[in-house]
């Protein structure tokens, strides 16, 4: 057992505590990280909201982060103490019907016990005054040391900066991997994104990294557009400044609809209007955003029998063991702008000012240093 | 003008009349045919029913014949007295935006007019005592003559008989072709195929050719489930015969769900059962049936997120004039087995009779006979 200091939530729609709790010694085929730094993340938040039906309390949250091998289990051979990692809430086992298939990273190796707060032995590492705290998408990088799978932990390079690399442990990977391996965007193609936080702005830098010919950035707060067109965006507009659908609009502009879109707020009206300003024939809708509990998509099934496909994305379909070093090198060799993210830095003491500057808007990724 | 037997719909939801009808010559660009033979397809009695917001009266309706070039207007190259041709309600002009882009079927050449029951020129070529009849889907087969754009004919062997192959204009090569062109069906994989009409049995012989590993045929009626495992069916399932959906059904039969499946029946809520029992990661559903207007599709977005694609087809992604020749030839070497979908052949002056059939099940498709 060693102390570890933690911003816990202790229940639903409250502040963060920041105490000390006591982490186990990872297990068989486990690891044990001490955090460096770690993004704050609007999936934190929409979990401590108690909207999220996978949400368990009292737990660690925080899925973002890098850090360094403290300690393996018994059987661990990919990685040693020392090495540099960045947590993985989708593990890439190798093995599994889903890794094997080639065409998904959606590895269910650990999925059944990652979803309901605990570790692959069906038990938590986390206590607090002996009652066990829960995990949280498998990662919990709001604590300063976490226990993770093996199978569930990215090694990158020990040169690249942990308090900047940890946010392509959600995020921007999220955004560039959505545009680059799940619509496979080709040059010259339009795009059109919808919502400029972190991850519709990672998406800007997916289809500049794309050779996009068009990218238009759409955003109800016109403060985001100024970035969005250093990034690569080359339209950006407002829904409010128009009577009509946003759908529509953009038809428009687009002389019969964009040839990709992507949906990056979690807002199930604007997964429609970003399916319905697909061009006809060939436009395809990827959803990024994750939607509330219970939420659905709808729109005319003519929409779709007429050539336009729908699809989603989660964790920007990376293989994060396979593929999350590559991002890394990207973003060593400035390919991945990491710095234009981050907003605010700061202690985990105040945690909770990171979420108020999530919830207000004022930030596109406070990073926290532990 | 010339003198044509036709069923024409006065007014929706009455019985088709038999009536002798005038037929203008074709103008330039245009083709008059002969029809041999028509098949009756559902799409028919839609818009006989009043429900399609497209429908206009009177009109002659069919889109599914076959026949012979009687004359060619001016400017027309690729046809001549005398050839064997299909009609085509998607139409191949070679030169638009759609038949260029490489990504679709959807020409849009004649595509407003024919949506207004008009040839290209917003006029009719029928009339009746004198005042004008509107024209169907740019086919209206229900007549002994019609006219149709040259770029809505598809040229055929004459060898191929007509009153068969008059059934690869829309049902038989909507569903093999979505299964090939969209879907893309792999080897080895398994398909599911909702309502086992037309279309969907003939996505049945599409997936049968595409080497499917299964094939799970679906339908409240199991009158048609010994036909359907004729065709190739590997499996066949009747909803009522289960309590609970039927998305779960066919997931725990697959351990997981189905690698593709297709909805030909044209429910907003099949199409949301067929999207939800494709295997999580990869599972692609294809809507092929047309919903009533105004019906919605609808279904929770974590279901796309998690790596569902959900898409559609119409006249399963064929370009007539350039593929429907070998579709033809496959007709011919008995790899599309037409004699199988034909259960009625009646005269044209029998054709209210082939809508009964069709209404009551009785019937996979009747062919009218001139």
């Amino acid at each position: 057992m060693i102390k570890s200091r933690a911003a816990v939530a202790f229940a639903p729609n409250q502040p963060l505590q920041i105490v000390e709790v006591d982490v186990a010694p990872p297990k068989a085929g486990e690891v044990l990280v001490r955090i460096v730094a770690t993004g704050v993340c609007h999936t934190d938040a929409y979990t401590l909201s108690g909207e999220d039906s996978e949400g368990v309390f009292p737990c660690i949250l925080g899925h973002e982060g890098g850090g360094i091998v403290e300690a393996v289990g018994e059987g661990v051979t990919s990685l040693a103490v020392g090495d540099h990692v960045i947590p993985l809430y989708t593990a890439e086992c190798r093995t599994c019907k889903f890794c094997t298939s080639g065409k998904t990273n959606l590895c269910q190796a650990v999925r059944a016990t990652q979803g309901k707060g605990l570790m692959p032995d069906g038990t938590s590492r986390f206590s607090y005054n002996g009652e066990p705290i829960y995990h949280y998408m498998g990662c919990s990088t709001f604590s300063e040391y976490t226990v993770l799978p093996e199978i569930s932990l990215a090694k990158i390079p020990k040169e690249a900066p942990l308090e900047k690399v940890c946010l392509l442990g959600c995020g921007v990977t999220t955004g560039i991997g959505a545009v680059l391996n799940t619509a496979k965007v080709e040059e010259g193609t339009t795009v059109a994104i919808f919502g400029l936080g972190g991850i519709g702005l990672a998406a800007i830098i997916g289809a500049k990294m794309a050779k996009a010919g068009r990218i238009i950035a759409i955003d109800i707060n016109p403060a985001k557009f100024a970035i969005a067109r250093e990034l690569g965006a080359t339209d950006c507009v407002n829904p409010k400044d128009f009577a009509k659908p946003i759908q529509e609009v953009i038809v428009e502009m687009t002389d019969g609809g964009v040839d990709y879109s992507f949906e990056c707020v979690g807002n199930v009206q604007l997964m429609r209007a970003a399916l319905e300003c697909c061009h006809k024939g060939w436009g395809e809708s990827t959803i990024i955003g994750v939607a509330p509990a219970g939420a659905e998509i709808s729109t005319r099934p003519f929409q779709l029998v007429t050539g336009r496909v729908w699809r989603g994305s989660a964790f920007g379909g990376v293989k994060g063991r396979t593929e999350l070093p590559s991002y890394v090198e990207k973003a060593q060799k400035g390919e991945i702008p990491l710095d234009t993210f981050i907003t605010h830095n700061l202690p985990l003491d105040e945690i909770n000012t990171a979420f108020d500057l999530m919830h207000e808007g004022k930030s596109i990724r406070t990073v926290i240093h532990f």
